[in-house]
């Protein structure tokens, strides 16, 4: 069985240790082709020296002296720096398929490349869809390529729609921890710090998603990507507050039942189904313990108190390049409040206002999306 | 589209009510073809106004003038009585599928009969499984015909299991309400009557499997007939008490993932789904609030409290015909324990009693199956 060669866009951040994991445990079917980070150079050399892929790109071009030294040992290894780097290795003839792990915006330009290359598309990276869903859907199909997705909650939905017929969905019950401040009152709200949800994270993650599984806005994000994913309008994708983080997300048919995938929280196992399915492999790990677990709970959520998640209703229903502004006044602001410049309630303010601010586009396109997130950066700089 | 013709055997009961319900849902689809009950003569002739089938049986033949009485308006309609044209119905060419929703052990030769007239077998009579699972299971495949599960629990495992690999099992999920005795101590459970247990059942179902139940014997027969169904050993089958009755049962795969069905107990579902699998079809009901359920609980069973689900694991590892033994003794002390002839403790005497006399055979054919059913009928009788 020929291996299949993996390209994993962002191998240095959480999604990408954990894919590395999961290769790790199947040897003999997988093997990283191309290992990519931003800044963590010397995390990236490390893991050349283990997993030994073909070739190794670090984005941010100053760190490039330091990479080619760190792997100077390694000539069979080869080094390359730069956004433009990125585009390239994802198109690369022996890749099978690319992990678009990135965080932020700055994923999908690679990942459009890694479609037009034919490559099969593991997508962690949920802000390219709440971006520039319509686009990346109609470059999927033009391109006939797989879409697999690797946020847990949607690969939950979409293990509960295998051997299903999407006729029969009748809506999507989306999953959410509500996380660490689910049940502070205003008041705490308003003076709580990144400190503070960063410390008790249910899944182990990266420290932008963290903030914004704290505020409701990767909810809003994963609604707008599963309305992609699955080809199902917002209203009929509903939002489950469910502090176990048990089930994971489902999916109800018109006959009434419905269809859940549960498990332990673990990164791993989403991200080895996108890779292995329609198979299911192995993987070492903890198992669900129901006898342990005993209460699952679920409740509505309150958009009134978390801002944020209104906010991605607001901009699914406006269209257009409205989630692109959405998302690039969100990175400003969930980086300015990890920094300390801005509150945790002042992070909707900036949303919101940016979103009123910056030009709307009901049809845009890729050079639309890129100048719509540079001045939607720029609107949501200046208010903080 | 041809109309499906269904045969229901045991139409007047609470799964055949259930199932003309469906069938008056899809007057498109389905079609009662034939509609049979053991005494309830005066509803099988009103569901036969209402249904129109080509054929009723009653299979009580004391009832047949009364029944050709109460249809001497619709010379449309034969009529006919006894167990051997229950055999007969079953095998009528126009007859697509047969819906076995009798009750306990006489359910099996018309079963048979359906199966080796090549029908496609929609199965809530679970007691055909427990007593001779290898046997049915046998005539399946050699008559290639397709065996639908009917009960809740394996319905939502058979749909935890579309689109997934059966080698790709880890272990079957098996919920259980726990019954009506759930949280009563050993005293308690010395005094209680047949009334408690039928007075606040969570599914509506009929009178003995409300008892079985309660007694956990019926989990018991689900861990064989599960075991059957999907060609799990028991090890490998968990079951999980789960007051709610929301989760219905899943499945774990090797990798970790844990896919579950769940839904309000509406019995509808699973009959439906029987009927039109693959295809899912509109159902009218009511349908699961998660806000509104909240709490979902799983425990562990306790089968020093509960001996029934302990018997029920001695005759699984036995084998053979003890199985049947079990069956047969849970009838006979299940009916006693209805009239007040013995204590809801006793059952279980008089089961493990039975199991240790009736004689023993390894590979029972039909033959001593019917041998075995009337001996350890007889045996348990005498302990009353």
């Amino acid at each position: 069985m020929k291996k299949q060669q993996i390209c994993i866009l962002g191998s240095t951040g959480s999604i990408g240790t954990q894919a590395l994991d999961v290769i790790s445990q199947h040897p003999d079917r997988y093997e990283a082709y191309c290992l990519t980070a931003n800044n963590s150079v010397e995390k990236l050399a490390q893991q050349a020296h283990q997993f030994n892929p073909a070739a190794v790109v670090i984005a941010n071009e100053a760190h490039y002296d330091e990479l080619k030294n760190l792997l100077a040992d390694r000539p069979d290894i080869k080094v390359y720096a730069g956004k433009q780097a990125l585009n390239e290795v994802v198109e690369a003839s022996p890749v099978d398929m690319v992990l678009a792990s990135m965080v932020g915006f700055s994923g999908l330009e690679p990942t459009i490349h890694a479609i037009k290359a034919g490559k099969k598309i593991c997508l962690a990276n949920k802000e390219t869809l709440v971006v520039a869903g319509e686009l990346m859907l109609k470059l999927v199909s033009q391109y006939h390529v797989d879409l697999l997705p690797v946020d847990s909650e949607h690969s939950a939905i979409f293990q509960s729609l295998v051997g299903e017929d999407m006729n029969e969905v009748d809506k999507i019950l989306l999953t959410c921890s509500g996380g660490p401040f689910r049940l502070f009152d205003e008041e705490r709200l308003r003076t709580v710090t990144a400190a503070d949800a960063l410390r008790h994270p249910t899944w182990d993650m990266g420290a932008k998603i963290t903030i914004d599984s704290a505020s409701l806005m990767n909810k809003g994000f994963e609604v707008m990507e599963a309305k992609w994913l699955f080809g199902v309008p917002a209203e009929r994708i509903q939002v489950l507050i469910h502090p176990q983080s048990v089930v994971h997300s489902g999916v109800q048919f018109m006959d009434g039942a419905v269809k859940a995938q549960l498990g332990v929280p673990d990164m791993r196992l989403p991200i080895q189904y996108a890779f292995s399915f329609p198979e299911r492999l192995p993987l070492k790990g903890e198992r669900l313990d129901f006898f342990k677990t005993q209460k699952l709970e679920f409740f509505e959520p309150d958009v009134a108190k978390f801002p944020c998640l209104q906010l991605a209703y607001d901009a699914i229903h406006q269209g257009g390049n409205m989630p692109c502004v959405l998302n690039a006044a969100n990175e400003v602001a969930n980086a300015a409040f990890r920094k300390g410049q801005c509150s945790f309630l002042g992070m909707a303010d900036i949303i919101s206002k940016t979103m009123s601010q910056v030009s709307f586009d009901a049809n845009p396109d890729l050079d639309v999306y890129l100048s719509t997130d540079r001045e939607a950066r720029k609107v949501a700089a200046s208010y903080l």
